[in-house]
This record gives structure tokens, sequence and C-alpha cells, in this order.
């Protein structure tokens, strides 16, 4: 095999399994021969976090995002604030303003009430510090053991009122990546809470919205190529698939990178690479070279990106690669199967 | 009590029960405890199958469903087919034109690869069929037992392009009530194959897409009052909700309603009213009075309501009766809980 980086891929097993959901290399190929190659389409194809269609002038954005998180509460949030946060952020990555919000859940029999109504509440409240109604929604129930507990599946439709268009295939080298904060929290915080562990100081989730950091750069007036938030695969997974679908390579420089010293001590232990791991409150912006150093400026002026750092540089090429502390360079591979679980 | 027609529900237990999700009245005690009370707004209150929000000038409809129906595939479609129609269908029941769509699948661990592909190919298949894109997604895998094969939850972003304002309140007494086809397919091709019950005749799902028939009304330029699809809780819980949020009574003529034979005779057999089974399929418009037999005529037109029926008007007072066969006076009450869970 001499496919550069990446390792081959084994063929796509008749069952689905756990791996698939990871968000890593195997659900591209899962996702790949199924539904994306079913679907084909423009909009699609453009692998972004949402989908763009302008109609009698208007250009409609639309997200969606099923949540399936476990534990449903974890420090810092609970799988309410996380869909609501997550579908917010998505049409944010989009440069779109979000408009309103739709829910659909499915309750397992037996799951009680007063859960669903925390969750209910959860979600509301997150609605509602940015402003956008939830307008639309649909329950279901399903007999004992064919859930868990509570599923919920988040839309997102928004606006986009600005002349960028914002897509990784906008990327182009020379252009600057920013990532707007520490990496690695929602993934640990989940995963302490699940499994009992017990690291030095409290982690909680990053879990917030988005929408005002990127508002903020459209305002200022900042030619943005790309934005992505850093959820699944975390930031690896993010910058993979951006170098792949817009042709470039991506160089990082590990130390611009923040990670908590909790979060990188809890990443010590499990043997984990916090590029790898999954954040709900994180994105990377990839701008004009020019812009650099005023989009800092004006994401450090917000407090959802007030750690914003220039994390590293788009060249010709392919693949994504790190200047270590030492000066060494490695490659940045996407996780290929699951890191964890039902992160998200 | 003397609260009329319907007799009083039981306090909500603490833990959800399979009959919350059958689309009945405990449905709507659960929703309204939990969802609805968390989330209120405007949008959410027009009790409407979708949400329409202007923005710029555009009216910008929105609605949500998960879909979880068993067995995944039954006679006339499944769970792929319906997933879109049902979304279709709910802007259509908003008026508006389907522009996109999104859809975000939970897989449970150990499901058939090929089986997705063929869900993932009857959405494609039904999605192409009305020239409507499915322009985002988001798949996520849970482990063994904590789901069922395949969930998918479908939205659909469309445009109103009239200047009718369709939703229950708009229904005032006078108004005429068109149904457009014979009741209750759905219900008892899916509970046949699911039951392994056979009976007289064969029974296909009457699951298609409805855009065409509204887009004939509102091209007619008919005064469209309200739209509803005939689903969970059929013709009896559509004209229920439409009755209590207009605030007015409607009045069946039975003998109007068509229900195919063998449809009828399962339901004889079952001990079930044929205005309770799921429609996927069909829908009743209310119009103005003055336009009820063009109204008929255009639908009549149109394959998809080409036994579209005059069913009934609307009146002052409350709740909703029906004039049986025989020349008597019943009430029609909305189904308690579940008639048959996991419908749709």
């Amino acid at each position: 095999m001499t496919d550069g980086a990446s390792c081959a891929l084994p063929l796509l097993p008749s069952l689905v399994t756990l791996a698939h959901g990871g968000g890593g290399r195997l659900t591209e190929q899962l996702v790949d021969a199924t539904f994306r190659r079913a679907f084909d389409n423009p909009a699609l194809a453009a692998r972004h976090d949402g989908a763009v269609i302008a109609h009698a002038g208007v250009r409609i954005a639309t997200t969606t995002d099923g949540y399936v998180v476990r534990p449903i509460v974890f420090p810092g949030g609970d799988l309410g604030s996380l869909a609501i946060h997550g579908t917010i952020n998505d049409l944010a990555m989009c440069g779109a303003r979000p408009l309103m919000i739709t829910a659909a859940v499915i309750l397992e029999e037996g799951v009680a009430v007063d859960l669903v109504q925390r969750i209910a509440g959860s979600m509301a409240a997150a609605a509602r510090a940015v402003g956008v109604p939830i307008v639309a929604g649909d329950t279901k129930v399903v007999e004992r053991g064919k859930g868990d507990g509570i599923y919920v599946t988040t839309t997102g439709v928004g606006v986009c009122e600005h002349p960028l268009d914002i897509q990784p295939a906008r990327v182009v080298p020379g252009d600057a990546v920013l990532v707007s904060g520490d990496l690695g929290r929602h993934g640990i915080a989940v995963m302490s809470a699940r499994e009992g562990l017990a690291f030095d100081g409290a982690i909680a989730s990053d879990s917030q919205p988005l929408w005002a950091p990127v508002a903020a750069l459209l305002e200022a007036g900042i030619e943005v190529h790309c934005l992505r938030d850093l959820t699944r695969g975390g930031l690896a997974m993010a910058l993979v698939e951006i170098a792949a679908t817009a042709r470039v390579a991506i160089e990082l420089r590990e130390r611009a990178l923040a990670v908590d010293p909790a979060v990188h001590g809890a990443c010590e232990v499990l043997g984990l690479d916090p590029l790898h791991v999954a954040n709900e409150g994180r994105f990377a912006a990839i701008v004009h070279a020019e812009h650099a150093d005023r989009a800092l400026a004006v994401l450090r002026a917000t407090r959802e990106a007030a750690g914003a750092v220039l994390a590293g540089r788009v060249a010709s090429g392919e693949g994504v690669t790190s200047t270590t502390a030492i000066g060494t360079t490695r490659v940045v591979e996407a996780p290929r199967g699951e890191q964890l679980p039902r992160i998200c």
C-alpha cells in the first residue's frame, strides 16, 4: 500500500459495529456506502456541517444531528443543552444566524417523566440563551430494550446574511488556521462521568453555543474561508476532512494549541491524543492570511473564544502535519474507529 | 365531571409508557407536561404540523418527525419512503413547497449494512420522486439492545409562496371539510405485516407524498383555511385537535367517507374504528364553504387525491360528531392511548 499517511481500511463488513459510530474513518466509510451514495447531490457533496440553499434571494441553511450521549447528564451539561448547542454550532459553521430549531425525541418505555422534563427544560434554557425558538417537535415511544432512555434529534434552520461562501472547498494555501480555545474537555468530561474516573481537577465539558464569536468575525469583515466545530474525532478529524475536500495541506504548530493540564493528564493515562478528543464548544476558523491577526483579536474579545490561538497554516500538498514541541513533524491522522462511543 | 364528550385522563404517571407514543390524548398529555411547557412559543402553540417563520419577506416552514415503524418493511412501503413522505406531507400541510430535507439516523450495533442501504435507497427514491434533495445528515450507532435496527428522523424545510395563513386557528363555522381519499390503509397494512394477519384482499399502505394535490388547491386559488394529514390517531385525532384549537364544532357525514372493504373487514375483526386508524397519504382540507365544490374537483383531478370527498362541515360549538349511515349522531373522540405502537 502506498496511499501516503493512511493505512488501508478493511472492507465494509456486513453488519454495523459500534466503531462505525465514532465519527472517524469507519463512519465515513459506512456513510459513503449507504446514505451519501444514495442521496448524492451537490449540497451533501460539500461535506460541510450543514447545507445552504438559496431561495428568492435568501440563503437558507439547515443542519441536523442525533444526540445519544451517555451519561445523559455529565459535568458541564446534559443531552438537552448539548443538542441545542450542537445545532446552533453547525449552523454557525455555515456562517448562518440561527432562526429556529426543531426537536424529535425517541423515548424508551419506562424512562422517568422527570428526566424527560429535565432534558426539555435544559433544551429550552439553552435555546433561550441564544434567542432561538424551538418551533416544532415530535415524540415517539419505543418498547423497553429498543432505546436508551431518551434520544434527541435537533435540526436547525438559519440564514446567511453575509456575502461569503464558507465551506471547505474555499480553503487555499496561505490561509491561517485559528482554533477558538483549549481542546478535549467535552470528551474527557463524558468519559470520566461514564467510567467513574477521577482525574486531578474537575473537568467540565466545553459545551457552549458558538454563534456569537462567528457573528463577531463576520461583522468585522474577516474573509472567512471555512469554519468547523471540533466534535467527534476532534481537531484532527476536522482538519483532515477539510484538507481532503480542499486538496491542500494543513500544518499545525502543536505548541500553539492549549490543552488543560487535567485534560492532558487524563489523555496521558488513557493513551489518547488530545487532537482526537471531542469538543462541543470549540471551532477552527480558516481565514485569509492577511486577516489572521485581526481575526484573532476579534475572537479573543468574545467570551466563547477568549482562548483563541493561531494554530497553523494552509499549504500546498495534502494531509495534516503537526510540528511538535521539540521541533519534529508528525502526521496527524483521523481517528480510525470509535475513541469513545456515544460522546454526543 | 362535566367536560362534555371526553372522559378524565389519569394523572401523568412517573414513567413513560408505550401508550404515550400512540399519538392520542396520552401523547398530548406527556408533550404538554414536558416539551410544550418548556419550549413555550407562538409557533409551537399553533399546534400545526410544522412551523412557519418569516424572514426578509420569505416565509420559511419547517417540520420534523422521528420514524420508528415496525416492521421496517411493510406492504406499500418501508421506513425510508415513509420518513420522506411524512416530512413532505407535514410541509405540504403548512402550504409549503418542500425545498430540502435532512436525515439523522440512529443505527443499532449489529444491523445489516444491506438493510441500511435499502432504506437509504428508498429514502433517495422517494425524495427524487418529488424533486427534493436530502442535503444534510447525521449517523449515530448505539449498542445492541439500545435501539432497534434503524431509526430515522427527517426534517423538512420549505417555503410558503401564497398569501394564505393556513392553520387550525383559521377554521370558522360554515367551512367545508374535505377528505382526500379512503381511510385506514396504512394502519391495517402495518398491523397485518406485524402480526402475520391475513385479511381478504391485499392491503397496502397509502403512504405517498401530498404536495401535488395541495399545490393544485393553492394554484386554483382555493381559500384554504387548514390542512392536516391523517397520521397517528387517524381522521378522528386530526379533527378533534383542529376543533379544539379553532374552538368550533365539526360535523362529519359518515356515509361520505370511503373505507376499502378489506380495511373495513379488518377493522371489524380487530374492533377498531377506521376513523382512529393511521394513514400516511391522506389529508383533510378545510376550505371556505363557497370554494368546496371547486376544491373537490381540483383534488379529484390529481392522482394522489382522486378519491376526495366532501366529508362534513364546520359549525358553531365544540367537539366532533358524525352522522352515521342510519341517521343517528355519535360523538367522535380522539383515541386515548396506543392503538398500535410504532405505526410510523
